[in-house]
């Protein structure tokens, strides 16, 4: 084997070994039954199988491949830039922290292969394609599960009035409409229980 | 919407709660620079991103996506029949048990789609085409990694010899040459210094 690809190799182990990080970044939510905070790298893997099931709901023909690795990558910029709640995580501030944070780690990657994940990545902010569209769509589900199946728990400890659950969460509708048509009756249901005030 | 979509969509939502239980499955090493185990829920989004990364060095050509399909269920049936320690997992009765729990939890998706994934499961466990045989490769590099990072706590706490752990871990090399070449040398450095008896 050439030298170079034992090089690459290596570097290409160095990234596995830095991604891994993710596993030590704590969300909001808890994850149904559990006590502890999800991380950024379960949430990950949760979110891509959650896109395969729901594809068919996509409101436009998406390529779930690229929605998956969009999904698989979606999270890298918090090893740097920490998590914020959805609620407080769409400043200009996090937004830029998050790319640097990217781009630093995938710096990582040998033979400028990094870039194509880089534009995937900003493609997935962006969210102005049918397939980041569904994607941003689907990274809501499952922290929305968690609180409501879990005592509105993020909605009460981060204090997140309903008006700002149903109008940043209406993103499902963008993604698929009939997925976000059940989760707002389930959103309505949690209201009239008290669960989100 | 029709009422039989509605009704699927809460089906596939009820198992998206149900495959978060393998966020509670908890594996045998520790992510690098972690004190706490690795559950099977965060090492599957690591391996499929670890695929991603090394297809360049696969053997024969693969389809990658298929490849992270099959990666993001391979430990389903862990939700019902546990995590086991490679060296030991890979009797009948685990396996059978295996195949049961992946049965049962596909069988919460409607519409009879769970079969194609669990045909992808079955796929990966026989290893016998090259994109299950490229991901079963893929599969053993984290655990490696942090036995090879962390002071080889599996193997001590596990009691595995040197002579099996290069004996399974061999089949990288169905997968791919060249990193199981890099992986085995990083072995034998271990071997050297007392890490791997």
């Amino acid at each position: 084997m050439q030298e170079t690809r034992v090089g690459e190799i290596e570097q290409l182990l160095e990234f596995v070994v830095e991604i891994e990080k993710l596993k030590a970044v704590l969300r909001k939510t808890r994850p149904v039954g559990l006590e502890r905070r999800e991380n950024s790298a379960e949430h990950s893997w949760h979110v891509c199988l959650t896109a395969l099931m729901f594809r068919e709901y996509a409101n436009e023909p998406v390529d779930i491949d690229r929605v998956i690795r969009m999904l698989l990558i979606h999270d890298l910029g918090e090893i740097d830039a920490g998590d914020k709640i959805v609620y407080a995580s769409e400043t200009a501030e996090q937004k830029a922290a998050e790319a640097a944070g990217v781009q630093r780690v995938l710096a990582l990657v040998p033979g400028g292969r990094g870039e194509e994940l880089f534009a995937l990545w900003q493609e997935f902010e962006a969210g102005e394609t049918a397939e980041s569209r569904y994607a941003r769509a689907i990274d809501r589900v499952p922290p929305l599960l968690h609180n409501l199946r879990g005592g509105g728990h993020a909605w009460k400890e981060n204090k997140i009035p309903k008006e700002k659950v149903f109008a940043l969460n209406s993103r499902i509708g963008d993604g698929s409409r009939e997925l976000w048509q059940v989760i707002e009756e389930q959103l309505q249901g949690a209201v009239a229980s008290g669960l989100l005030e």
